[in-house]
């Protein structure tokens, strides 16, 4: 560590308290690795600032010093993108403080560090809903959520992150800060400032409290399960739904018989849902505000119509919330179950609607032909085109042989994604994974245009550098070591 | 005219055809003046290329001849955005195709040059809707509605134009071309662009085309007039049709006891929706894609209710379409018959939804104070907390001696907004008439971003300079000649 750098640690430790300037590297130790312990990152500190002022603080220190900032949410992030590699963490987690909930204005304002199960309850004491769904939404944060434009599983009904953000407080990189802390749904005034920062990453700002949009909480829901002859079947039986039931349709997601089948095999308490077997399932949600709708009967309607049209073979409808739980959970298994099942190669691809069926069955058939007796488990969003394209390992293959050929079956599915105007990012970023595979698809023009408002806004290229794009040579690898 | 600008046109002539390069000032007369009179632009010529490459190479030219570039669609705007000081008008008008219908995937894919109606209209041919809505709808063009992020009669349900926008293709400052017409749902790959230049009203690139967002076309619909003793009766009154009904509430549209009387007074066909006399007004829309809903009966009930809670004093449901139309109208002729009774003084602002209550009765008592006799006509969009807080002249006073204090009153009212956190510019934008009000509320560091944008991706502010955010010496005067 240079002279510079201890000044730096020293003027920081005065401002935030030595506690909060950790550099015990066993207290560090959680920041510099992810989840899946695909990148290990360094760097000389984590801090671990209490207020917008401090951050701000603390940016400005250390762009003055010519150091990185890494921010960090929850660190539940799955492309790397908190992982630093120099420089110092910012952890927003001491920035946890729910600032304000307007039921008449339907916002809540929450500080980067909130949980996000944080917020989800504040809303509910209200009796609203605040609609972002995620597996990790115990631990992930607001921030992360903010700066990773988070998906989920109310996409299809509420939108992403971005469509739930009225507001930001931001702290740029010189240290300034940007109050866009406004709850309005109506606001012409200029540029739009507060998109550019959602679903950067951390690297043109860091965010430090957001106005989020609130929506009257559901009184009533139907969840069924539906099977049909093919992914085509399937997306007949979306578009059906979708016309006759408008925003009522909370939830369209898909998944072929082979996850099904290990979900059955492996998760706890899973029951089989359907009498019969069949090539392509759908689990359909439907809400309301309104307590006296029958859903239950309006989705039997619209099943019983495509069930006379041949689209769907069979379908259930859950007759008691236990019921409904129990469809879900069959969904929601699906993440842990394929660990079970061996290794796995995963795309977090998306298409548009129309092409999703059609993505499914050429992608399948590719990966198929590469490698016989792959097992692909696409699951997910259908209904936003959002696919979880994974790979199960062939039976028998040894593992590590199996993830070797990660970078190649990558090649494949992203090919065939961009081939149909995709997306090779659809709701977990960019961050190093799949910044190189970026720079490679992405339209030339988009590129250079990226660059220049990095530039513009972080001429320094101090905020988590090397992330979403490459700038300068001393720019991390993007696939993680072990690839 | 200069050599070189001489030799730019003779450039635009030869590629575009010289037909297509107007310099004739009969000819270019309706370019240079926009709807309400209030400004008089000048230019050196008009442009109308026929397709993205002409607009490119149109663009590259002026660049390189360092001559200003104003780009126009239907030239309905409001705010003096469109119209050109110096240098060349380039019209979208012929690029006027619809390039794709995607039913499935509920998009279209609109050059900027299409009339909103048309898109409207192509898109009830696939059984769908566009639900951009606009008094201008059948002469504004869609390029000229995502350049000033429209709004309407229907963000309340479907957001503002920039929530209808998935893709764009815009031409850069610099003549390149970025194609980004993706119709995703979720799509992380790296900075949001399009939420960039949609609403920069046309200063940071040219939209030439867009993939817009479809619905489900309304199959069931249910029109209420209710009369409240307050705006916060009507406040309240918003809040339990918002709770109860979701996203059946497609419009809750507010007018005072004096808008519905000089509609009674004016407009053509105007019937008198309820009995008696009430101090404030709500038009109330329910729709849904279900044909089966009774919306009429669900209205009745959450009407029912606020009756007995006092919070309404009189309500009445619309029995027919000829009868939902008659009341639409009531709202419809507001603009129109202001301009009967006299000289008004506008304001386009919006607050927290929570805060249009106190702001109306507020800014309402303030006005009234300043000026004894002035009669305040606050209608508009209540339930996005925007408001057209307009005033009209006191009877028999001079209408130009009114007009004299337009400075006065943006004071007042403005100030007000900005105490609560409001917006001067909800829906129509800043262009020139706003532009040093902007600079005067605006947070400082915001503004700074916004100049720190144009710089970096309009270095030699040639498009539309002088709109927005003033840069440089030569910029037009913000307020109209006749302030």
């Amino acid at each position: 560590m240079t002279d510079t750098d201890l000044a730096l640690l020293d003027l920081l430790s005065a401002r935030l308290g030595s506690g909060h300037v950790i550099r015990d590297p066993a207290a560090m130790e959680s920041y510099l690795t992810e989840e899946r312990k695909l990148y290990r990152g360094a760097a000389m500190a984590v801090l671990r600032p209490g207020s917008t002022e401090d951050v701000a603080f603390a940016v400005r220190a250390c762009a003055k010093a010519h150091v990185a900032v890494v921010p960090q949410g929850g660190n539940t992030g799955l492309v790397g993108g908190g992982v630093p590699h120099k420089g110092i963490v910012l952890s927003l987690a001491r920035l946890d403080r729910i600032r304000e909930v307007d039921a008449f204005n339907a916002t809540i304002t929450a500080e980067a560090g909130c949980i996000l199960k944080t917020v989800q309850d504040e809303a509910e004491k209200v009796d609203c809903l605040f609609p972002l769904s995620l597996a990790s939404e115990g631990s992930c944060r607001i921030g992360g959520n903010i700066a990773s434009n988070a998906g989920g599983t109310a996409v299809l009904r509420y939108g992403n992150m971005r469509d739930l953000v009225l507001g930001l407080e931001v702290v740029l990189a010189d240290g300034r800060i940007w109050n866009g802390l406004k709850g309005l749904r109506k606001d012409n005034e200029g540029y739009d400032l507060k998109n550019l920062f959602i679903g950067s990453e951390g690297t043109l700002g860091i965010v430090t409290a957001a106005v989020l949009k609130l929506f009257p909480r559901p009184k009533a829901r139907a969840v069924a399960f539906a099977g049909c002859a093919s992914p085509h079947a399937a997306l007949a039986l979306f578009e059906s739904l979708r016309r006759q039931t408008g925003d009522q349709l909370t939830a369209f997601e898909y998944m072929p018989r082979f996850a099904l089948e290990i979900v059955l095999k492996h998760a706890a308490g899973a029951v089989r849902p359907l009498a019969g077997d069949h090539a392509a399932y759908a689990l359909i949600e439907l809400s309301s505000p309104d307590p006296e709708i029958d859903l239950s009967k309006r989705l039997e309607r619209v099943l019983g119509s495509a069930l006379e049209a041949g689209i769907v073979e069979d379908a259930s409808i859950a007759a008691s919330e236990a019921r409904n739980a129990a469809l879900w959970h069959l969904r929601e298994s699906l993440p842990h179950v394929q660990r079970i099942e061996g290794g796995s190669i995963k795309h977090d691809v998306a298409v548009p609607v129309s092409r999703i069926a059609d993505f499914i069955v050429a992608a399948s058939a590719a990966c198929e032909q590469a490698l016989p007796g792959v097992r692909v488990c696409a699951f997910g969003h259908f209904g936003d085109g959002n696919i979880h394209f994974n790979l199960s390992q062939p039976v028998g293959m040894d593992k590590a042989a199996f993830l070797a050929q990660w970078k190649r079956f990558n090649r494949i599915v992203h090919d065939i994604v961009h081939g149909m105007n995709g997306s090779i990012a659809a709701e977990h970023g960019v961050g190093l994974i799949k910044r190189d595979e970026l720079a490679r698809y992405k339209d030339p023009v988009a590129l250079e245009l990226m660059k220049t408002l990095k530039v513009a806004l972080d001429p320094q290229n101090i905020l988590n550098p090397g992330k979403v794009v490459a700038l300068g040579a001393d720019a991390p690898p993007s696939l993680p070591v072990a690839q």
